[in-house]
C-alpha cells in the first residue's frame, strides 16, 4: 500500500484551486482519493453552511473529473468539513489517496509507515443511533478498517476519523412509526450522542473501554470511558458511519508517519511536543519546531472543547456562560493558537465536539509528518 | 520605594471579593493603591459596558473605604479596564500599590527591583487629541513618572500602561466652536488615534524613536514608528493622559522584578519565553514552566491586533473577514492561549488595540514575578 | 391612591441624568418610588451585565437621595432590569411611584384609574424554586398586592411584573446537604422554572387556570396553562417573589389607565390595537396612532419568544437554527417594531422569556395611557 | 409579453425542492427564467457564504435542466441572493420567468399589467466601479430595459434590481498597473461604492434626480440624491451590471401588478399600506390585510438600513454601536417584522445596504400581486 496526503489552502468554502492544481500537475490521480478532511470557515454549528458547500463543491468537482453523479462521490470518497476557524485557524482541506503502492519494496521494509484504512458500517436504524448498537457497528468496522490498512496492533493505530449520522425530525417520525424509541428528540442533541457512540465504538476496538461498559446509559453521561484517537463528527448526509484508519503498518510503502498524544486540557503544550515526537519530530529546546522539522510536518489534527466545569487549571473561564460565542469556537481558537504556537503554522486542524473522545475538557491530538 | 502587587479573580464584573478580603487582611492598604488593571468579560468593543461597570464598582468600594468621593478616587487611583476574555482568559484585577519603603535596606541593595512611578498630563484640548501635541505631553510625563520611579535608563522600564481621552460629540462641536480641526469626526477611531499618539509618546521618551519623526501625519499611517514597551487605553471619563511607568529600579525594596519582549506575531512562543525570562525566570526545555516558577509569575502583560493582510506566517486567517466576531476577539483568544500554555495559567492579561505598540501584527508582553 | 409613572431615555446602562431630573425638578418624590422597570442594551442572556450595571447604579443613586444603604433600596424598590435592545428597541426606565392621594377627590370618582399594588413572598427554600409551591406562594401575594391596589376584581387587573429567585450552586448544594430535590441542576434552566411557576401563580390568583392543574409536572410542560397578563423575569439577587400588581380603581385618582391584550404570535398587529383600544385609544383606520393619541401613551409593556416549531404563520424562520443570535433577541427585535410602527415610538417595553406568559409563540402585552 | 413568478419556501441554502416541483409540475419552464432574488440565511456581511451556496446550486441544477454549463447560466440568468434572515424572515426564492404572450390578447388590452426587462451594461473597469462612469453606464442600460419591458414612461417603473460589481485585490492592482486610480482601497467598501453608483444610474435613467449632479464626488456623500425604486446589490462574480426592471405595461398579459412607496424609516407602516394600495389591494380599516387580498400578495421587496445618527424618531437605538450584531441584520428584523404584520407572511424579501435607494434610514418598498 501506498498512501499520499495533501494539505491545501482554501480562499473560500468553494475554492477548489490548490486541489486543482494537484490533479492538472499529477501529484494525486483523483480516482485514488478515499477521503478529505476539512476546516471550513462557518461558525461550527447548527446553522453553519460552510460545511455543506465544500462538500457539495468537492463533490461536483470530483465528479466532473472522475465522470460519475455527485452520489457516486458521495459513496466512494468520505468528505469530513468541520465548521469553524476561530483564533488564527487557517482553512483548508487535506486530501487523503491511496493507492496499491510496490509490492517488492515492501517487502524490504523492517520500519512501519502510514497506512489508511477504510470501511463503512450497514446503514443504521434512526432508533440505532447514539446506542450501543452503533459503538458495536462501528466497533466491528474499525476492526475490519484496521485490517484494511494492514494494521494489526491497536498500539499502531493513532487517529480514527468517523462521519456518523444524526436524528432529523423525518427520522424520529419513521422510528415513531414504527414504535421505537430514539435516544433524543433534539436534533442538536442526536448529534453528540451519535458522535459519543462513535468514539465509543472506537475505544472497544482498540481495547480502550472494556466493552461490557459500554452500555445505553453510559453513552454521553460517563464520561470515564473515552477513546484517545477518536474524532468523530455527524452529518446529515448519511445514515451509516464511515470510517477511516490511519496509524503505521510494515505493509505500507509511504512516506509518512503518525503519532499522538492527549491534551488534557485546552492549554496542554506537553502533549502537543509528545505528539509530534511521536510522529518522529525532534523536542529541541525551543519553543517552537526547528524550520526543517516544521517542513515534515503535514498536518496536526486535534479535538477540543470545554470542561463542563468552565475550568481551566482552576481557573474561571467565561467559554460556558457567552451567549454571544459558543464554547467550541473559543475552545478551538485556544488549541489551534496553542499547537500554532509550536509548529509555526496556523494551518493545522482542530475541531469541536469532543464526546468521549478524551477525557473532559480535554481531546486527542495527532501528527502526520513526513520521514 | 516599595511596590506591592496582587492578582485577585473576578466571579464577575462587580465581583470585589478578592479585592475585599485583601483588605480584611490587611494585605494591602487601600490609601497605598494607585493602580488597577483589570480584565472584564465584555466584548471590548463599543458596547462593552463591564469595563464601565468595573470601574464604577472599584470607585464605589475604594470610596467607601477611603471615605471620600468616587470623583476623587477617579483622580487618585488609575483604574484601566480591558474588555474581552476570550478563549481560556480568566477575568482578573491587578492592583498595584506603593509606599515608601525602608530608606536603610534600599541603601544597601545592589540589585534592581520593580518599581512604579505615576503622573498625568495636563487636560488636552479635543483639537490636541492624537496629534503630535498629545504625544509630546505624554513623553514629557513618561520622563517625570520615570523619574517618580527613581529610574535614570530607559533600558530599566519595562511597561508603560496609558489611559488616555477620545473625542466624543460634544468635544468635536466644542472644537469645532472655536474653529480649530480635529484628527477624526469617528469617535472609535479618535480611541486609536489616542492610543497611537500616546504610544508614540512613550516610543519619545524611551529613545525607541525618533522624535522629529512623530508628527501629525505620520500617527495611525507610519507603522514602522513604534514602541516595544507601550500599552493604550482610551477612555471617555478623562481629557488628560494618566502614565504608569513600571522599570526595574536600585531604589526599589520590592520582591518583584519585571521584563518584557515583543511578540512579532500572534503564536510568537519564543517571545512569551524571553519575556519570562528577562524577568528572572528560567527556560527548562520544556513546554511550560516548572511548578516553582509559574508560582513566581504574578502576571503577564500582553497586546494583541491583527496584521491589516489577515496573514499569519503566510496563511489566511479569517480575523478579518469575520462579520460575527471582531478581530480583537480572535487575537486575543490566540495570544492569551499561547502565553497560558507556556505558564501555566490562563489568567494572564491580554488587550487590544495595538497601534504604534510592537510591529503590525505583533506587541509587547511583559511579565511581573517574584524574586 | 395617586399613581405616577415616567419613561425616561437612558443613553447607557448607568445614564440617570433623565432620572435626577425629574427628581430636581420635583415631579417625583423618590420616597414615592416603588418599582422601576428598565430595558438596557445588553444581550438579556447569560453574560449580560447590562441589567446588573444598571441595578447597581439605581440603588447607588437612590441610597444617596433617600439616605440609606443600597440594601435598603433593593428591600424598598422592586427593580426589573430585562436585557436586549434589539431592532430599534430604545433603551429607557419606566418609574413607578405611588402616593396616598386626595380621599375627597377620590370619592367623587366613578371612572377606574390606574391603581398599583405591590407585595413580596415570604423566601423560597432552593428547593421550592420552580415547583406548585411557588406558584401557590405568588397566587397568595397576587391576591394581596390586588387588596393593596384596591382592586377586588381580576378583570381588573391588566399586568402583573414579578421577580422571582433561581437557582445557584450554592443554593443547589444547600438543597443537596439538606436531602432535598430541585427541580434542576441548570441555572439558565431554573430561571424558566422560576419564571413559569411565578406566571402559573398569577393565572391561578387571576382564575386563569384552575388551580388544581398546576402541579410540579404540568410547569414548564404543559404550555395550555398561561396566563395572559404575566411579566416574570428572574433575577440571582433574591429569595422571594416582588409582585406588583397594575390595574384600574375606582380608588385610584391617578390620570392614567391600563390595557392589555395578547399576542397570539410576533406579528399579530391586530392584538397590539386591541392593547391600545383597552387602554382608551381610537383606531383610526390609518397605520399608526394619531399624533395626539401616541402623546397619550406612556409605555408600551410586551413579552416576546419564539415558538417551539420555529414557525410563524406556517413560514420557517431560524430563530431556532441561528447560532449566532439567540432565539429571544430575534423576537424581541420583531415585536418591538411591530409594536413602534403601530405607536410611532420605538421606546416601548418587549422582554424575553415567555413560560407559561400567552400562548406558545406569542405574548401578553399591556398599554399604558394618560387619560 | 407574459410573466409568471413564483415564491417557493427554503429549507436551506441548497434547498430547491420548492423549485424542481415547479419544473416537474410544468409550471415553469426552465429556459423562460430570467432572474432568481433569494434571501438566504447568512448574516448578510463579509464572511456569508449561504449567497454564494444558493447561488452555486441553483446554477448546478439550472445547468443540468437546461444542460449547457454554470457559466452560461450565470450569463442568461440574474441570480441575486441576499444573505440575513433575522427576526421571522422566512427564506425563499422568488423566480421570475418571461415568455413571448399572446399577442391577440395584449391588444385588447387596456389596463396595465406586470412587465419585466431585463439589460447587462459592458463589462466595467476596475476604475469605473463606483464612479459617475458605473451611473452613466447604469442609467443607459436601465432606458434598454425599459424597452425591452414594453414601457416608455418612467412612472411605471416600480422597482429596479440591479446586480453590480465590486473591487478584489487582484482588481486593484490591475487598475494601480496601468497608472488608473480606483474609488476606494477598501472591498467593503467597494460594494457600497458600487450599490450607490448603480442606484443613482436608475435615479437618473428615471428623473428622479438631475445627471448633472451624479458627479463623482457625490457618490456615497451627497444623500440628498437618491432613487425611490432602486435595490441594488453587489457580488464578486460579475464585471457589468445585471439590470432587472420591474413595471406595468399595456404590453403585458400577465396576471400581475406591481405598485411601490417609499419607507421614510424603519417603522414606516403607511407606507408599506401605500405599496399595497399601488399594487391594487384594499386598505381596510384593520391592522392586517384581509384573507383574501393577502392571498393575492407573491411578494413584497424593500431596503432597509440605518440612519447615520442612530436615532429613529427621535429615540437612540442601539443598531450602530453594537459590536455582537451589525445595524443591517437589526434594521432586516424591524422592517421585515413590520412588513409580515400588515401582510400576514413573514416569507417576504428585505435588503440591506441602501445608499441611495430611498432617504437616509429609509428605503423603498415594492409590491407584487395577483390582479
Amino acid at each position: 500500500m501506498n498512501v499520499d496526503i495533501f494539505k491545501v489552502p482554501m480562499a473560500g468554502p468553494d475554492d477548489l484551486e490548490g486541489f486543482a492544481l494537484l490533479i492538472k500537475e499529477k501529484k494525486v490521480d483523483p480516482a485514488n482519493i478515499v477521503a478529505i478532511v476539512a476546516k471550513t470557515e462557518g461558525n461550527g454549528n447548527v446553522n453553519d453552511f460552510t460545511r455543506g458547500f465544500t462538500t457539495f463543491a468537492l463533490q461536483s468537482f470530483l465528479s466532473t473529473h472522475l465522470r460519475c453523479s455527485r452520489d457516486m462521490i458521495s459513496k466512494k470518497v468520505s468528505i469530513v468539513c468541520s465548521g469553524g476557524c476561530e483564533g488564527v485557524m487557517s482553512p483548508h482541506a487535506t486530501i487523503f489517496a491511496r493507492s496499491s503502492g510496490d509490492g517488492e519494496e515492501q517487502k524490504k521494509r523492517v520500519e512501519k509507515r502510514l497506512a489508511i484504512g477504510v470501511r463503512n458500517t450497514r446503514e443504521l436504524l434512526p432508533e440505532e443511533i447514539g446506542t450501543s448498537i452503533q459503538a458495536n457497528e462501528v466497533s466491528k468496522a474499525v476492526g475490519e478498517a484496521m485490517a484494511d490498512a494492514a494494521i494489526d496492533d491497536p498500539l499502531d493505530v493513532h487517529f480514527v476519523q468517523i462521519k456518523c449520522p444524526l436524528l432529523t425530525s423525518e427520522r424520529m417520525n419513521d422510528a415513531g412509526a414504527r414504535g421505537k424509541k430514539i435516544v433524543t428528540k433534539d436534533t442538536l442533541k442526536s448529534m453528540a450522542f451519535s458522535r459519543g457512540a462513535s468514539a465509543l465504538g472506537i475505544a472497544m476496538a482498540l481495547k480502550e473501554v472494556d466493552e461490557k461498559n459500554v452500555t445505553d446509559s453510559a453513552i454521553c453521561t460517563d464520561w470515564s470511558l473515552f477513546s484517545n484517537i477518536a474524532s468523530t463528527s455527524a452529518g446529515v448526509e448519511l445514515m451509516n458511519n464511515e470510517i477511516v484508519v490511519m496509524g503505521n503498518s510494515l505493509k505500507s510503502s509511504s512516506n509518512y508517519l503518525i503519532g499522538h498524544s492527549v491534551m488534557q486540557d485546552l492549554i496542554d503544550s506537553e502533549a502537543v511536543w509528545d505528539a509530534l515526537k511521536n510522529a518522529g519530530l525532534k523536542r529541541n529546546g525551543n519553543a517552537q519546531l526547528s524550520k526543517k522539522d516544521a517542513e515534515r510536518v503535514v498536518n496536526v489534527f486535534a479535538k477540543a472543547g470545554a470542561h463542563p466545569s468552565g475550568l481551566v487549571r482552576g481557573r474561571r473561564t467565561t467559554m460556558l456562560t457567552d451567549s454571544d460565542i459558543s464554547s467550541t469556537r473559543h475552545a478551538r481558537a485556544v488549541v489551534n493558537g496553542v499547537i500554532a504556537s509550536i509548529v509555526g503554522d496556523p494551518m493545522v486542524y482542530v475541531s469541536g465536539g469532543t464526546e468521549h473522545q478524551g477525557p473532559l475538557g480535554g481531546g486527542p491530538i495527532a501528527v502526520i509528518a513526513h520521514v
